[in-house]
């Protein structure tokens, strides 16, 4: 069945690794897929142009359906195989708001964590201004520490007592965020969530592949 | 039953926006509401943070249920009361599969509106550079070009022949990408779309009422 599927990716991209997490919690092995670099320009490549119009990284194709934003992948992978593997989306009404809720939330967590990074490494020197730099990094703090009282009060997944979509959209923003120097002493719950989901069978076997091999080289976050 | 849904919004916010035409369209009306004032400060109220931790618009709440990302919001209302009012998530595979693709995209579109608008109205003079403004109007140029193309392959509504919730997501931000001087005449598919969809009743009923009275006071994106 994942057979019709095709994925192009690039290690390390949340956006990447969100699609392949939730192919494996949706028992989906066996879906065609390539490693690309962004180092090399691949993801402004024909190959992926065809697939995705804006040149970014993941292209995902179900037969002939495309569905290359993350979040929307993801959402369609859960209803489309409802019955397969690990429910993302639980039934209960409760649940399923929060769930929903931590789900959208991730994503401000990925911009915060985004405009920190790139204001780093994209900026150029003579545009860039101390007042600015502090205002992302205060700002991307102020976010983790939501999410670090969030485990507080309703661990130890990141939307209550099961693993959700939620933790498929936000594990791998905060996996990045720890890798480029934000500090698990700072945030203990996530840290100690991080520690905890690390281990989980979707996200080993699609933990990004230069992650196992080479040291970050740089440690924007760590201020954060 | 919308009588245990409450909303906290500001007239004009398209995150606020997009819950109130979801509601219409789910037939969701009499839920209890009260409009409140960005420039009043008000959504740094307790009133508001007692709902939204994030101090910020919309706050939402279904029972004892919070769900305050306008993305989530929508989508719970779908889920929850799917036989209710127009289907916002289509069951076809190919349909659902673009509606969930547009969605997501749709809100890459806010982004790149709010880069715009942020510049020019948040940054501190000090610290803005042409260069950068002019980055962010090319990269909100490029964007709302994608979809001037979208509508000429698969209109007449943003994600082909039905209403979906890619327009309940996507149409708030065009209509203040409009109000706030981007050109008709320089996106015609947009500009007929925008003219095509005011009217629709869930959007006529939920028009921001001080858009009604008031001229927009500033055009930040009149180069976009």
């Amino acid at each position: 069945m994942a057979k019709d599927m095709f994925l192009l990716w690039a290690s390390g991209s949340p956006p990447c690794w969100r699609i392949m997490i939730a192919l494996e919690e949706k028992n989906l092995q066996g879906y065609q897929h390539k490693l690309l670099s962004f180092d090399k320009g691949e993801h402004k490549s024909k190959e992926v142009l065809d697939i995705n119009p804006r040149g970014q990284l993941p292209a995902f194709r179900h037969g002939t359906n495309v569905i290359n934003e993350s979040g929307a992948a993801c959402m369609y992978l859960e209803n489309q195989f409802k019955s397969h593997g690990n429910q993302l989306i639980p039934s209960d009404q409760a649940e399923q708001a929060l769930v929903y809720q931590r789900t959208f939330e991730a994503f401000n967590a990925h911009q915060k964590m985004v405009d920190v990074v790139m204001y780093a490494f994209r900026v150029p020197a003579e545009e860039k201004h101390e007042a600015t730099e502090k205002r992302n990094k205060e700002a991307a703090t102020t976010e983790f520490q939501l999410w670090e009282g969030y485990l507080q009060k309703t661990g130890p997944y990141i939307a209550g007592k099961n693993f959700s979509m939620a933790d498929v959209v936000f594990f791998p923003t905060l996996a990045l965020a720890f890798r480029l120097g934000m500090r698990q002493t700072k945030y203990p719950k996530l840290g100690a969530y991080h520690g905890f989901l690390k281990d989980r069978p979707s996200i080993k076997a699609t933990w990004p592949t230069h992650w196992l091999q080479e040291p970050p080289l740089k440690d924007p976050l760590k201020d954060v």
